[in-house]
């Protein structure tokens, strides 16, 4: 089994390199072909994202990436932006479940954030129409609206879960959100046994601070997207232990979320738990479930002993330290 | 002093007969001037909001709002966006502090969200393109991103802020965001007493969750406002006790934010808090800084002592007991 592993800037090569050795300590076998991407490759390829990256996505099909800066200045897009366009990977996944050792505001989170990821105001198209007024486009499209709420009804479906919520502002953005609103109306139409809700985005965010619990799989464009995701990370805990994937029809990204943390890096003192439970997203999505469960299992477990944590995480460990801790809580197969 | 009052719909009659009664009873003397809007209106004159309430809120320049309900699906547009727009009141305030009684899992939060009210998606501009494709623009103007960032650090300036957080999704809206980003800049440069900090709008959602103390003054367009406003009342207890302005250069409202709650309206068991700090910002409007203070001391000591609140406050008395409550506790000006 060949994967593209994209290391990235700062931690990335710390974090990707814990989460490869997790996997192959559950027994699975990848071949991990690198491709570069990040400030790194732009420094050494002229290019943040060479299209030889790409290509190998394209020929390999998923792919893990650790946290890729974009350089800033140069007119580059942003690398996640352009990953996401040009490979089409409309959905982007992002579950979030409270867990054991972070205190938090809030328990019993276990929600599903999907996230239209190629649409909306990320179409990057602007404008100047007079000097110091800027028009930008927020495109909706009747195939990119259904698409999205179809994925979010087939995982709920998938993953036994009994609620989509459609976080929209139809009453301000009639026209677009209007349409986005029907498209998601008549696809939870096909899903009878899954209850759906739609919601303001602004009282989703509200209630998200007030009563998490309440919600199950969210479903919304990309901008909206973008900050809910982010909003429902801080309520479990941050970025460092969240994990997220960007999903097409054809290829796969699996990734830790956070920045590249450029004063830890290189030190061993990186939290790797958000790439290694994106790997264990990975592992699912090509199929072995059982060994992705088993990931899962044993991060849930490293948190609960408290052993072996990285600072972030109120330990006194290491990148080396709470990797070896998960290993070891790995049921065995 | 005349005061133009839209009690709307549900429990606005309620809420904004406890507020006037507050006021008068701080001493200071209002002739409150009635005017329509809402679905009442629709009803009665045809018009969520007629002409002539326009006319008296631009002769009277200030008023007091109860919730007004936006008749659906008869083409009317939002309410409370069209008096923003026809009054040009571009800038939304929402402080939000903590407050005694009331268990959330955060405390000491302490900030004042600033929201542009005028533009961006609220523009109201949206096309389709082709059967199924919609473009909706989000229009960004240097005057309008100026004088909001001003707006925020003079507030900052007035009431002895230490620092305005400016948000933004630059990386992806590169023009727009870009342009606002460097109004930003351009303007905290004129207040170097005051520090500043550019933030992404998904960061600022995780940070408010995990840290809200962090946060002073926030300042950004008007979707990211919308969220983040309801975000932050989440923060301290929902939209039943936070207060909300909007102001313009020749006209101002203030209004509670929440809905007009039809299930109790009528029964006297609204709850009037928003309704009444937000005439303590009106007083502090007009110039009535101690009649303000003296109505928030008492809201906060009601609170703290939790006797007569209504029942989404945890208590068992109504929308009388605790108006008498509030009253009770004024400090004799
Ligand atoms: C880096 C940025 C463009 C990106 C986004 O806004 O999508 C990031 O915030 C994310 O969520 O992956
Ligand atoms: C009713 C709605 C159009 C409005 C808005 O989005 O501005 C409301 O949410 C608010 O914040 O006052």
């Amino acid at each position: 089994m060949q994967i593209v592993l994209i290391a990235g800037d700062g931690i990335g090569p710390e974090v990707t390199a814990a989460t490869q050795e997790v996997i192959a300590a559950t027994g699975v076998k990848i071949d991990w072909i690198d491709a570069p991407a990040g400030l790194h490759s732009a420094e050494q390829f002229g290019d943040p994202l060479p299209e030889r990256t790409l290509d190998l996505i394209r020929q390999y099909r998923v792919a893990l990436k650790g946290p890729c800066t974009t350089p800033v200045g140069k007119g580059f897009r942003s690398i996640n932006v352009k990953l996401r366009q040009s490979l089409e990977l409309f959905a982007s996944v992002r579950p979030v479940q409270s867990l054991p050792h972070l205190k938090t505001p809030f328990e019993q989170v276990n929600l599903i954030v999907v996230r239209e990821n190629t649409e909306g105001l990320y179409a990057g198209l602007e404008h100047q129409v007079v000097p110091g007024v800027i028009e930008s486009l927020r495109v909706i499209t009747r195939t990119a609206a259904e698409r999205i709420v179809r994925y979010a009804f087939e995982l709920a479906r998938q993953y036994g879960r009994r609620m989509v919520t459609f976080c929209h502002k139809a009453d301000v953005m009639r026209l677009s959100d209007g349409l986005f609103l029907q498209c998601a109306r008549e696809v939870a139409d096909d899903y009878p046994f899954i209850d759906f809700e739609e919601k303001p985005i602004d009282n989703v965010c509200l209630e998200l601070v007030t009563d998490p619990k309440h919600y199950d799989v969210l479903v919304m464009e990309n901008l909206f997207g973008d900050v809910i995701s982010d909003l429902c990370a801080g309520l479990v805990g941050g970025l460092g232990v969240v994990p997220g994937a960007n999903l097409g029809s054809k290829y796969a990204i699996f990734e830790a979320v956070h920045g590249s943390a450029p004063d830890i890096a290189g030190k061993g003192l990186a939290n790797p738990i958000a790439c290694i439970r994106s790997g264990a997203m990975l592992l699912e999505h090509i199929g072995r479930r059982d060994a992705a469960a088993r990931i899962e299992h044993a991060v849930v477990e490293t948190l609960r002993a408290g052993v072996g944590l990285t600072r972030d995480l109120g330990g006194d460990g290491n990148t080396r330290t709470i990797t070896d801790a998960i290993i070891s809580h790995l049921p065995t197969g």
